[in-house]
C-alpha cells in the first residue's frame, strides 16, 4: 500500500478496492498512516465522493476498528434513534425511556454539542452525578435489566471513526456524505441493533440545510444499515427554527421531564412520537402507526416513561430525585427578558445563531477541551408565524453574569426576525425515507 | 485566523486575503499551524485553485519566509533557466558556462531526480567531490566571479516552500498549478534575477502532459514573475521522448561536456541554444534571435564555455580534470545492448518508463532518502519517426549487476515501440509564451 497513490486515485475520480480501504483504515488506527495523509484523503473525498462499494468497505472497517455491544441470547429487539444535530433537540431524552417501557431494548450511544448544536450526553450531565462513560459490559448489562442506557462512544467502539472524526473537525472536512454516513453507521453498527431511525435535519440550523443533500445523507446510510441486516428508517425534520422551547442543557432535561409528564411543547412532542413510531414500527411491535402512538401515549399516560427515566438515572449514578423535582437541577443565578421591539409576525428564530449564544454563555464548547455549564441557555418559546406585540416576551436569557446575559439578549434579538406578510417555515416532519424511497411525510 | 475556517472558505470555492496567506504560511513555518491542516489546504487548492491576488500572496509570502541572494552594486545582468522537470534533460549543465562565456550571470539553484525526472543536482554530483551546498555568500562570491554557482535549495531560501513541497510529495497535491507556481517563482524570485527562461515540457513523460495545463502553468508563471520585476518567457518543449541520447547522472556530465565541445546530440542542443537565446535576449545582450544564437555558439567554437565549466567545477569542489578527461567519470561495470526485435519505424520512446527503468538500476529514488549511483543509466540513440531494422542497436544499459541489467533491458524493450506507418512526434519547441500571450514557435 502507498499512501500517496491511494490518495491520487481518490482525487483523480478513482476507486480504492476494499482491501485498500481496510489496510488504510487499519493502518491509520495504528498511526501507521500520519495525519497528514488522511486529512488529504478526507478533502479528496469531500470532492470526489465514494462508490457504494467503497463506502461500504471504509464503514466495515471503522466498524471493524473496535468492539461492539453483544446481545447473544436476547430475542427483544434492539432500536435506536439518531439525530444530526440541532438546537433545543431532547428526544432522545424522551425516546429511550419511552420506548424500554414499551419493552425495546434502546442501546443508545450519543455524543457531545458540536458546532451549534447540543449534544445529549452534555444535556444528561447537567443532571448530578449522571455518567455517560460506561463500559461496554456495563453497558449491556443495564439495556438488558432497564432497556436502556445513554452512554458515550468509548475508546473500545470503532476507534478509527474517534481519530478521523477528530481530524476532520479541524480540516474542514466533516460536511461530505460519505463520510458522515460512515462515521455515523460504523458506530450505531456496533451497537448490535435491529434497526435504526435516523431524524436528518434541513434548514438554516442543520450542518446540510438543503433538502437534496439531506435526502442523499439519508439515502446512503439506510443503503448502509440494510445491507447490514440493520433495517433503516429516516424522516427529513425541520431546524429553521429550534425544537420545543428550551435550549440549554438542565432546561432541556427539565422540558425532557415535563415531556415524558405529558406536558412538554406541541412540536417537541410531535416529533417525538413520529420518530418513536417509527421505531416501533421496525421493532415489529406493531405494524401500523396509530397502534404504535397509541403505545407510545399509554408510556406517559401511566407514568412509566418517566419511571424508566428515574431508574436510568439512578442506575447511570445520577441524582435520580431530580426527576421528580426538576426545580433541583442547576439554574443559572440571572434571567433576563428579551422582549419584542416592534408588532408584528415573527419570521425567523435562527437556530444558528441561538445555538452561538448559548456558547457564548458558556453552555457549549468551542474547542473539545471546554468546560460546559449546565445551567445556562435560552428559552425561546416564539415560533415562526406567530403574532407578537411590542413588548411580549420572545425568550429567557439563563447567564452566569450580567454581562453575558446583555450580550446574549442582544444576540437572541438579532436572531429573532419580525416583520410582516406570510412566513413559510418547514413542515416539522417534511419526508419519510426507507429503502423503498421518499415519500412526503403523512402520504401513505 | 481560524485554520479550519480558512480551509472551509478555499474548499466552498472562496479566496483568502493577502493577509491570511501571510499569516498561515508564517505559522506554518514556525510549525504552529499542523502539517494536517496543510495538507487539506493543499487539496483543497488543487480542487479550487487560487485567484492571481491569492496566488501573489502566496508566492511572497513563501518568498518571505526565507533569505535571498544579494547582488547589491552588480550591473551585469542576472538571468536563469527553470525546466519542469524531464528525462534526459540536461541542458541547465550547458547554459550555465554558455551565458556566463556571455558575460550574463547566472545564479542557478536546482533540484534533485523527482518521481521518474532526473535532477541537476544529481548529475552535478556524479562529479567527484563536486559539492552543490554552497552558503548564499560562497553562491554570490562564485556568481560574481566566474559568474555561474550550481546549487541546491539551501535552508535558507523559501523555507516554507522545503515544507510544502515536502508535504505535497507524499499527500498527492503537487500536480497543482498554483501550487507549482508559486513553489518555483517562490525560489527563483530569491535568486534575484532580473529575468527568467521556463522550459515547460508536455508530452507523456512531462508532469503535466497535456499543452493547456502547461501553457496555464507558463501563464501563471510569468504573471507572477512579471509583478514582481523578473521578466519571464517561457517556452512549451517536448517530453514525449528523452531529450539527447544518456539518461543517468554521469552519462548526462558525459553528453553534456560533449555538447560543450560542439559535439552534442541534435535535439539536446536545439533546445539548449533556443533556451539561450532567451536568456540572452531577456539579458539585453541581443535583440535577434539570430545575433544571440551566433554568441552562444561562439562560446562552444572559443572553448571558453567548456572552460568556465571547469573553473566551476573546480570551484565547488570537484575534479575539473574529469572535464577534459570524462572517461575519468564512475562507469557502471556492465553493458547490455537492447536490440530492435523486429524491422519497423519506431513509434514512441516513452520517457516515463525508461526513468523508472533508471530508478530501478539505482540511478534514481525511491524515496527521499534513497542514495543515489552516479554510473547507472541509459542510453538511447533511437528516436519515434526513425526506421530500424531488426537487431539494430536501441539502447546500452549501464547497470551495477547482470540482474538489474536483465530487469532493465526488458523494461527499455517495452518502453520502445516498433511498428508501422505515420508517426507523429511533439515539436521540439511548440509555443513561445510571453506577457504578451502565447505563439506557436518560430512565428514571429
Amino acid at each position: 500500500m502507498v499512501v500517496p497513490r491511494l490518495i491520487e486515485r481518490k482525487r483523480d475520480g478513482g476507486a480504492l478496492t476494499g482491501d485498500e480501504w481496510r489496510e488504510l483504515i487499519a493502518a491509520y488506527t495504528r498511526n501507521q498512516v500520519p495525519d497528514y495523509q488522511m486529512a488529504a484523503m478526507a478533502m479528496a473525498i469531500f470532492f470526489r465522493g465514494l462508490e457504494p462499494e467503497e463506502l461500504s468497505a471504509l464503514t466495515d472497517a471503522m466498524l471493524g476498528s473496535g468492539d461492539r455491544l453483544h446481545f447473544a441470547g436476547e430475542t427483544r429487539p434492539r432500536i435506536d434513534k439518531h439525530s444530526t444535530g440541532g438546537v433545543g433537540d431532547k428526544t432522545s431524552l424522551l425516546l429511550a425511556p419511552m420506548l424500554a417501557a414499551c419493552g425495546v431494548l434502546v442501546p443508545m450511544m450519543s455524543g457531545r454539542g458540536l458546532g451549534h448544536t447540543g449534544g445529549t450526553l452534555d444535556k444528561l450531565e447537567a443532571i448530578p452525578g449522571f455518567t455517560t462513560g460506561l463500559s461496554l459490559a456495563a453497558t449491556e448489562a443495564q439495556v438488558r435489566s432497564l432497556g436502556a442506557a445513554m452512554i458515550g462512544q468509548t475508546a473500545e467502539i470503532a476507534p478509527a471513526d474517534g481519530k478521523i472524526y477528530a481530524l476532520r473537525d479541524v480540516t474542514a472536512t466533516v460536511e461530505s456524505i460519505p463520510l458522515i454516513s460512515a462515521s455515523i453507521m460504523s458506530k450505531k453498527l456496533a451497537e448490535g441493533l435491529n434497526g435504526l431511525v435516523l431524524d436528518v435535519k434541513i434548514g438554516s440550523g442543520a450542518f446540510l440545510p438543503e433538502p437534496e443533500r439531506a435526502l442523499a445523507l439519508a439515502n446512503t446510510m439506510i443503503a448502509l444499515g440494510a445491507a447490514r441486516g440493520c433495517p433503516t428508517v429516516a424522516l427529513i425534520t425541520a431546524m429553521d427554527r429550534p425544537l420545543g422551547i428550551a435550549c440549554g442543557n438542565a432546561l432541556e432535561v427539565i422540558e425532557s421531564i415535563a415531556g415524558l409528564r405529558g406536558e412538554g411543547p406541541a412540536d417537541l412532542m410531535e416529533l417525538t412520537f413520529a420518530l418513536g413510531v417509527e421505531m416501533l414500527l421496525l421493532a415489529g411491535l406493531d405494524t401500523e402507526a396509530v397502534a404504535a402512538r397509541r403505545r407510545l401515549e399509554q408510556t406517559i399516560v401511566s407514568g412509566r416513561a418517566l419511571e424508566l427515566f428515574a431508574k436510568m438515572v439512578a442506575a447511570q449514578g445520577g441524582d435520580a430525585s431530580t426527576i421528580e423535582h426538576p426545580e433541583r437541577l442547576a439554574r443559572a443565578p440571572i434571567q433576563r427578558d428579551v422582549l419584542a421591539q416592534r408588532d408584528g409576525v415573527v419570521t425567523q428564530v435562527e437556530p444558528r445563531a441561538l445555538g452561538r449564544a448559548i456558547i457564548d454563555l458558556g453552555g457549549g464548547r468551542r474547542v473539545a477541551t471546554d468546560k460546559v455549564l449546565p445551567d445556562v441557555g435560552l428559552e425561546v418559546p416564539v415560533k415562526p408565524g406567530q403574532r407578537v406585540a411590542k413588548g411580549d416576551r420572545l425568550a429567557v436569557v439563563h447567564a452566569r453574569a450580567a454581562e453575558d446575559a446583555a450580550r446574549a439578549v442582544i444576540s437572541v434579538q438579532a436572531a429573532i426576525s419580525i416583520g410582516e406578510g406570510a412566513v413559510a417555515p418547514l413542515p416539522l416532519i417534511s419526508w419519510r425515507v426507507t429503502s423503498a424511497g421518499a415519500k412526503p411525510y403523512g402520504e401513505e
